[in-house]
């Protein structure tokens, strides 16, 4: 049997998840078995910026939607942001080295059949529904996300 | 013998210790042992907001405890706090869904038998005397941590 | 076989590298193998103030250089940093416990045998050049870390 790797991802940071979800990507190519959980923060990269509907919302939770990054270009460098300054100029220095996007990252994980869960109770308090996340997400509670880590060779919590 | 699942918790976020929490007391009801041990900020946690004691304190020490959070309601969310007003909303949206508060899932984990380390580097520098933290709480040091972390099944940094 | 422990150092905060570079000393003690790989914002603290070298580089590399911190003292704490007035009081705090500071505990990793590897990926978009970060780091990519690290006893993300 192969080896398993299991990513706790609480962080909504572009850098955190960059990092990520090159390990997963990585992880994969080298034949292993891979699980992202994402929660809390890291749902928000998994929002599908062109699957928004906020029907049956409370005022709250549309109001949250509104004002949260929607999909991976949307999220803000964990330093340095500066209103969107050094990411900008981390995108460009990026592009100078030909490192790929955060978007090719994560199109390349949905390809490459990394396992995505999302965190129940998150995506509850946040509103986000099923819709309106990516279609490979499958929906867990706490505890099956911890029956995964623990029987995993390395989990980290990003 | 069960599973043994180990957490460093670092941070003093709301949001993170939410999800320390929620990963402690999921593990305890799934049989498992349980061990969190709070370092740095981590340890604002553990501050038992009845129990302050600021006599012995150096200038520096009474300061930083006068400044500091006081015990799991007290603490910020890692990102959107806005001064307090990210904060509420999310304890507001939290409570739509009936969701726990912090304080509701430390007392559980403190009823279901996790076992709470505190780091002594720590609470020196900060200057926390044992009697200011939660009475379950055992002042370790480093290498306490580290031989109960690597015997375990799985670690995070949280 | 001796246990082993991996870190990756993600952060460049001056508290989360004090913690990493603590275990890592720590374990070198208890006689188990430590590697340290240092990605992202944890390379700032590789980088050898002595040595600093802008030739080749581009206008970004050059600008990002210059305005982020060289090597260990030159970081900040990830919370109460306040314009480097919380982190002045918090290692204060440090000495009146004699403490020792990031300097003391990063010699200590090099003189004690830690394994030091940094990002390949990270290191490029950076533009920092080998010349300019500790001699003891080892540069490799992201599938040499992998390979490590679940292949020890433990694992952080910090």
């Amino acid at each position: 049997m192969g080896q398993r790797i299991n990513l706790l991802v609480f962080s909504g940071d572009y850098d955190k998840l960059y990092a990520a979800l090159l390990i997963a990507n990585g992880a994969r190519d080298m034949d292993m078995d891979v699980s992202m959980f994402f929660a809390f923060w890291g749902l928000l990269v998994m929002r599908d910026p062109e699957r928004m509907d906020s029907e049956g919302k409370s005022a709250y939770e549309k109001m949250f939607g509104a004002v949260t990054p929607k999909g991976p270009e949307d999220l803000s460098l964990s330093r340095m942001n500066m209103m969107g300054i050094g990411k900008s100029m981390m995108l460009d220095m990026m592009k100078e080295d030909n490192a790929p996007s955060l978007k090719d990252l994560l199109d390349g994980a949905r390809k490459n059949k990394v396992k995505f869960y999302g965190c129940k109770l998150s995506a509850e308090v946040m509103g986000f529904k099923k819709e309106e996340l990516l279609p490979e997400l499958e929906i867990v509670d706490v505890k099956a996300y911890i029956q995964d880590a623990v029987n995993s060779d390395m989990q980290l919590f990003i």
